[in-house]
């Protein structure tokens, strides 16, 4: 039975609010680097890095495939051609590992979901490959608890608006749980809907937003995801 | 006003069914081909390509991202790991290219689309990369007249089920419209719904199916898209 509450939807962002993932692109970092040390200090090969990967954005969007791109292109120019076949082999290997890598839960992450399964209807919004994200789902083993999938390409104001239209959610009865303020937290409620914010240990540089944009923004923050049921009930007991 | 029909949506493929896209991969295949040709004859590379790709699903889905990576990879394999960066940076520019393509719809396309949508629910299914495809879909000029858009990592039974499912259409009232036997036709029918296929004038090799496998399948084929609604009125009559 559905308690009495003002959320209808409760909606999960996966990569590390889930599971992680970003000690993925991390551990690859350090082995792009490392790869790439005969040729500049890893200070140099990072910037250049993450430069190449935002001015690709535009072109392949989120995911592992266009950051695999990003650094054949990156390792290319930082050498200036010196790169070797063999260390550009390398890093297409170094992107099939990162698609392979086993999906591991954040401590509490299936508990929290199975429990509030029952209560409530769940929904998941992530952000990358399409395929990527469709298999790490499936090797979740938490796909059934969610009875709308909703993979997108970004995550701003008009794809939450879209999202919930399509679904037939008010957005003030919507909560997003995720890890990015930037994805999950302002834009959910710049469009009038509700979130909860759970940081992971690192934050993509990508992802960060200046403290001045979260001025007088009404979101809440909790530690640890299993905090999230009695979060609820407490804000659920408000009403 | 809706028709009385025994239609309630009808789905279409977008790549070479609403717009041109064969011709990109034929045309970077052409340009790979000429990049490697000191390195092998064309057919040679034709193959290996095709096998690297075909090797690569299942690590990168479909998708231009997915198979530039695997032209980077089948230039260093031929070449023995004689390709030179120059030349692996040329593909990577390629896939650029084909990620920038103009999209330039079928011709009598946009009108029958226009004119469908008059009278019937229109849905778009296509498969590939999430943000590739959405980029099309808004550059065709035609997103509008589809009420519901869903691009997909595979189309296989499983697949229509599931949107069939999602979107409460019964199978025998869903209507799949594509170019391609394997994704848009065959599955359809063994799901129960109706299909009509229509033919591009080029199929790539992975999506050809043999004879034997279309015996005795119902469905339709008409030559151009422009013959539809004729198509359609004749088929709603017949009830």
């Amino acid at each position: 039975m559905k308690p009495q509450s003002q959320i209808d939807v409760i909606a999960f962002d996966a990569d590390d609010t889930l599971w992680h993932n970003e000690h993925i692109y991390l551990n690859t970092h350090e082995k792009f680097k490392q790869l790439l040390r005969q040729y500049h200090h890893e200070e140099w090969i990072d910037q250049r890095l993450h430069e190449t990967e935002i001015r690709n954005l535009q072109h392949f969007g989120y995911g592992i495939k266009g950051f695999t791109l990003s650094m054949i292109e990156t390792a290319i120019e930082l050498s200036e051609g010196r790169v070797s076949v063999n260390e550009i082999q390398a890093i297409i290997e170094f992107g099939k590992e990162m698609l392979q890598a086993p999906v591991e839960l954040l401590d509490g992450a299936a508990e929290t979901i199975a429990h509030l399964a029952e209560s409530y209807e769940l929904m998941l919004i992530t952000k990358g490959d399409l395929f990527d994200q469709e298999t790490k789902i499936a090797r979740s083993g938490l796909g059934d608890y969610f009875s709308r999938i909703e993979v997108v390409s970004e995550k701003d104001v008009e794809t939450y608006k879209r999202l919930t239209a399509k679904h037939g959610i008010a957005p003030p009865r919507f909560l997003m749980v995720g890890n990015s303020l930037k994805s999950d937290i302002l834009p959910v409620i710049a469009m009038g809907g509700q979130a909860v914010y759970i940081p992971y240990r690192t934050t993509w540089i990508h992802e960060r937003v200046a403290d001045e944009e979260l001025e007088a923004k009404e979101y809440k923050t909790i530690q640890h995801i299993s905090f999230l049921p009695a979060f609820l009930a407490e804000m659920t007991q408000d009403f």
